[in-house]
This record gives C-alpha cells, structure tokens and sequence, in this order.
C-alpha cells in the first residue's frame, strides 16, 4: 500500500469536511445519516470515520472550521464586516449551507448538554477576538467611550445572531445595508459636530 | 351526547394549543409524533385532530397564537418591550418553549416553501404593528428623524431575532439589559445637550 502524505490527509480531511457541511446543512444533523454522508462526499463510512471518530466529531469539527475562520476575520476587521460579507454574499450556496449549520449548532446546543460543553471553549476564541478588536479600536479614539466594551460586544453579537438567523430563514437580504449602518454607528464615537 | 359551548370548545382548543406547544417546544416539528401529542394534550387524536386538520395545522395555530400575542404587546408598548419582557421571563418553562417554537418556525421557513408561504401571510401584521408604532412615536418626537423608519424597524427586528436565538442557545441572559438600553437609545431621538 503507498504511503499518503501528511497534506494528502489534510486535503481528503478538508474534502469531507466541505461535503459534510453541506449535507448537514441541508439535512440536519439527524437528518444526515451515515448513508447520505456517504453519498454527499463519494466516499465510505469506513474512509470517513478513519478521519473523524464519529458523527459527532465530524459535526464538531465542521462548525470548529467555520468559527476558525470566523475569528480571523474578526481579529482582522470586526464583527460589523462579518455581517457585511454575511450580507454580501447571502445568495451563495456556501453561504446557505454555512447558515443552515450555524442553525443547527444552536439546536443542538439547546437540546444537547454534552455539545454545548464542548461547544463553549471553541466559542470563548470568538468572543475573545470580538473584545480585542473593540479595545483596540477603542484605543485609537474610534469607540464612542461612555459604554462598557462588554456592553458593545455583547450588543454586536446580538445583531449577528439576528443577522444569522434573518438570513437562515431565507428573508431578504438587499435592504440590511443601512441597518448594518446604523448598528456600525451606534458603537462608535460620534462625529464631532461641525462648526456652525 | 351532551351539547358542546362554543366557550368549551375555545377552552378545550386552548389547552391543545398550550400542551401541544410544549411538545413542539421540546422535540421539534418532526420529533413531536401524533403519538407524543397525544401524551401530551392527554387526548386521543381523533379528539385532536377534531380541532386541528392536521399536525401542520396545529402547529401552525400555535404559531400564529404566538404570533397575535406579540403584537399586540408591540401595538402597545414597542419591539424593545417585547425583548425586555423575553429578557425577564427567560428562565420560565413557558419562554423556553416559546423559544424553542420560535427556532423551529424558523427552521421550517428555510426547508418548507409551503408552509414559508402560509407564515408569511401571518408575519406581515406584526411587521405591520411594528412600523405602525415607530411612526406614531416618530410623531410625538422621540425617534430620531434622520433615517427612515424602515431602517429602524429592520434594526429592531434584527435585534429581536438575535435575542430570540441568544435566548433559545440558553446563553446567559442576566446581562443584556444595558444591551437593550443601547438598541432603544439607537432609534431614539437624541437627548439635547446641556447648555455648558
């Protein structure tokens, strides 16, 4: 038998993971049985599981990969242009499928003590990525400063959960632009009024 | 065979509608069997399904009963009220149930056409209600004039909807108060400033 490479298993790893998230996204995590995860990414129960322990795991690491790249882009530029790319690019399938697992992660925190656990020390990075970014912009004179930073992350995440679940239901999304303004708006420094 | 009032039968639809929320609440649409429902209302399904055409129907009912109750409570007191009520009757049973229906509906408004089609019909008073009471408190000089009331109710909706899956994650809802302070004051008209 040849020997697979560390990237060749990283590469079938990142394979399964794009096909399982569509498959749980547009079946559910119930709904998407070890025969459709067969189906949705060509390969065996026997290949997949080699990758990730269970169903479970897989499901884990699904969402992980998502709240990953997440955390990077609001380490990079702020909660308020997740929700502007979120907003841009809510027609596309990727996007769809993102929305649907984000939805079933919060099922299945509902209903589900044993994820929920698991789930919360990969959510601390985000809200720690989140806190960052407002003190840093705090730092540089951009946040209006007579509220709590945990008070304005709190409320970003509020207007993303609302975001997610807008989108998730498939409501439109063209006329959000001005909202995602004004949520912008009320987090930061008021313009200094121009001389009359 | 006794003559049934139609004040018995509202009462006996009542009770099918309160238990039967609880069951939705707790296993989902697909989860919450006749078989469940029936443990639940403690009632055969012919008894049930004499008030209900159908689980759809039934589910449906509780829905829109959900619905009727909130807006009211927006026509009277505004989007922010409602959230602040959610906010301080989180921990009940019945929020947790109401919250759970709340994510199922908007689970099935992304996987059923038909049944997104029959929601939208009952969806469109409460948007109603919403703008309705922004442009009479826009009226009286509390809301801010400088967008439109559209983007405002948006911004509120969104607010709403990321509070309600905030809440049905079982988040910790204690500190979302100044949260709330912060949304109100962002459709707010400004305070004037005092005179130096």
């Amino acid at each position: 038998m040849p020997r697979v490479s560390q990237d060749q298993l990283d590469a079938r790893r990142q394979e399964i993971l794009s096909a399982a998230r569509a498959c749980f996204a547009r079946h559910g995590y119930e709904g998407a049985t070890v025969r459709r995860l067969e189906e949705a990414t060509g390969l065996s129960r026997g290949a997949i599981f080699h990758h990730f322990r269970d169903k479970d795991s897989l499901f884990l690491a699904v969402a992980e990969d998502d709240a990953a790249a997440m955390v990077e882009t609001v380490a990079r530029n702020g909660l308020v242009q997740v929700m502007r790319d979120l907003l841009e690019d809510a027609a596309s399938p990727e996007t769809a499928g993102w929305l649907g697992s984000q939805l079933e992660v919060s099922r299945r925190l509902r209903t589900d003590p044993a994820f929920a656990r698991r789930w919360a020390e990969r959510s601390a990075s985000l809200a720690e990525a989140t806190r960052e970014r407002l003190a840093r912009q705090r730092e540089a004179g951009v946040l209006r400063d007579d509220v709590p930073i945990e008070t304005l992350a709190r409320f970003l995440e509020l207007a993303y959960d609302g975001l997610v679940l807008h989108l998730a239901m498939a409501r439109p999304a063209g006329d959000l632009g001005p909202v995602l303004d004004l949520i912008e708006e009320a987090v930061r420094r008021p313009a200094p009024k121009q001389a009359d």
